[in-house]
């Protein structure tokens, strides 16, 4: 009789934000809905893009110019744009790994280590994070209080400035991801060469999630983990094109595995560049051709400014929600570093009750932070990709309703 | 310290066909290489998906029309085509989830299972069956003639024509591919009809890789394994646009997880629909809108003139190759429900030699049985994607070669 894996039954009901669909349907308000809550982008794709993808499309319909296979790990017009633009040449071609989401990385990426190593990452976190930790077998049940037992979590509160500092036990993989999803702060230059120093000391592995880099704008706020010293001998960066450009409908990413990265086992050094090639190249197909183009048109000087100016509008909205939010007497984190909010609910109320204000009252989808783990009770993420005039709105309605 | 996943070095080196193209670079012969080797189209998309890629791309530029993520398990137009035109709506269009690639699902697959789970495959097989139960660690170390421990190989060679039944133990997972690659021969519904029966019996689950359905031409082989009674509470299976329609660089495939396939353990059952759901749902992005257009295309009646030009071109190849290697005197499988011939290699030659002889005599590139594994020794696979020229000079070649 076929067995399933069990570790699947650990899990707690859906993905992710069932509770709050659901709740979003039933709502009292009778005004229309303005979604803070998922973060999905609401700008069109940069017409650079969608040049580079009709392009692709006619090239893929000639047959002088169709494309099969790509190459496993990515196109080199790709990965050298990466590598130059992203890296200034420091990080190189054949050290990127173009993939279809940072999502897929940041799970399949398990795979290349032993089952039994011992998982380190936020609370609040990004669900993908703990979940795939879960179904991997690197947990023990689900507690009471949400958490699992088997895993390191690092409490992220405003006692320590959403920034977790390294743990005294040994962990051996950790996953860090700034600017951080949900709480909106990045890490700052200090601490990251923290967690280095950690990883080195421990033979642990930074699993570092940079989706959101491109809306940095704090100076002591590294843009890559390889500008701390080492760093690329602990350490994979995954980033996406997905917050950035509004890749979330056509999947692009990548990950950089340092050829410096080695991890000593079984006898030998092994390269983890090497092990996750072999992992890629086995169980994935590649990535559409027309996307890979899509992303290197981001790095002509037309594509960069279009590129700016999708950021340039988040990270406006996030702003103005922060200082609008403030100005009603709200505690607020994130947003500068950021386009997600980390709002802190008033005094007296949870934080599903002041969910269920703002979507009673004055019908805005926020997403309660107990969501996203334990510590992330208290506390609403709101995200910045609404467009502009839903973020005056849902402002104008709060300053009613609160 | 981070300890890697063990189960990786019991791997042999590359992921496959590395020695293939190492011999191709060092090659005698003078002439133009054609290479019947790895099976990559040659002919570029249909119009239809050429056109729905471009309004696609529009659409994405466009603030009113544009796609961010997309619903997890596929779009519904796609899902209804699907339902309606390759399973007469027999299966609904919640069974079928739509992904990025063949490639992908049928190693994700093996997630959802216990890994003491085990695996039968055929032998020769297509590598990715093999290789991920290995990283999955659903093996022992990897014997000298090349099988691994742990495994229960079905044998396909001359004696049972290339169409394995199933074994006296017990197995929990069966890769079965038909029309299949590498042999080129599609099982009949008797053969189904006992694996049916077996995976009853044993309550095993069978994994059914049909991404070389379009090729099949016999009355007798089915085109679904859902055409087996009783199939849809054993069986799931997977579908692939790039063999038919020549998405190889455009990513598209689907699953069907029928709701009557259920698994019962842990004291309960489990349905795997709900169970592929959660994965899928945890750890993939979703695939892109603009393929997902492209293969909803194909069900339009323009769409389906051209897509059956297609495969009916690549047919007319490998009957043409299939016929010009029987008047060579030499003996030949496969070829006549899917694109690849099984060829083999003349009494006092083993398929390396073969190989060699083809490659520096005559310029053409197969790909050694041996490479699919032990029983495949003394077989080449040799590909009908190739253009049409091709194939004619490559018959013309062996003419003065043999």
């Amino acid at each position: 009789m076929a067995k399933i894996n069990a570790h699947y039954s650990k899990l707690s009901g859906n993905y992710i934000f069932g509770e709050v669909a659901d709740r979003a349907k039933v709502r009292k308000s009778t005004l229309p809905l303005i979604s803070l809550g998922v973060g999905d982008i609401t700008l069109p794709l940069p017409a650079a893009c969608v040049s580079a993808l009709i392009d692709a499309a006619k090239e893929m319909g000639d047959p002088l110019s169709y494309k099969g296979y790509g190459p496993p790990f990515g196109y080199d017009f790709l990965r050298e744009a990466i590598s130059q633009h992203d890296y200034n040449g420091k990080i190189a071609p054949d050290e990127i790994i173009i993939s279809d989401g940072a999502k897929c990385d940041i799970s399949n990426i398990q795979e290349i280590f032993c089952t039994q190593n011992r998982v380190a990452l936020a609370d609040p976190t990004y669900p993908v994070y703990i979940d795939t930790t879960v179904m991997a077998g690197r947990t023990r049940p689900r507690l009471k209080n949400g958490r699992y037992g088997g895993v390191t979590y690092l409490s992220c509160t405003e006692e320590n400035g959403f920034r977790p500092r390294p743990p005294r036990e040994h962990c051996d993989l950790v996953y860090l991801c700034s600017p951080n999803n949900p709480t909106g702060v990045a890490m700052d230059r200090e601490l990251l060469a923290e967690w280095v120093a950690y990883a080195k000391k421990e033979g642990a592995i930074l699993i570092y999630d940079g989706a959101y880099e491109a809306y940095i704008r704090s100076k002591d706020a590294p843009h890559s983990i390889y500008e701390i010293k080492g760093a690329e001998e602990v350490a994979i960066e995954i980033r996406s094109f997905s917050k950035s450009a509004g890749f979330t409908g056509l999947r692009l990413s990548y990950s950089v595995f340092p050829h410096a990265l080695k991890v000593f086992d079984c006898g030998r050094e092994h390269s983890l560049n090497a092990l996750w090639k072999r992992r890629h190249e086995t169980k994935y197909g590649g990535t559409p051709y027309a996307a890979q183009r899509a992303g290197a048109a981001l790095y002509t000087p037309e594509g960069k400014k279009q590129l700016q100016a999708v950021v340039q509008t988040y990270s406006d909205n996030a702003l103005l929600l922060r200082k609008g939010l403030q100005n009603l007497g709200l505690t607020v984190y994130g947003g500068i570093d950021a386009p997600y909010i980390w709002c802190k609910a008033p005094a007296h109320l949870t934080d599903w009750e002041f969910f269920d204000i703002l979507l009673n009252k004055a019908a805005i989808l926020s997403i309660p932070g107990s969501e996203f783990g334990s510590s992330g009770s208290g506390f609403l993420r709101m995200s910045a990709f609404a467009p502009r005039p839903s973020i005056e709105e849902a402002l104008q309605r709060l300053r009613s309703a609160l």
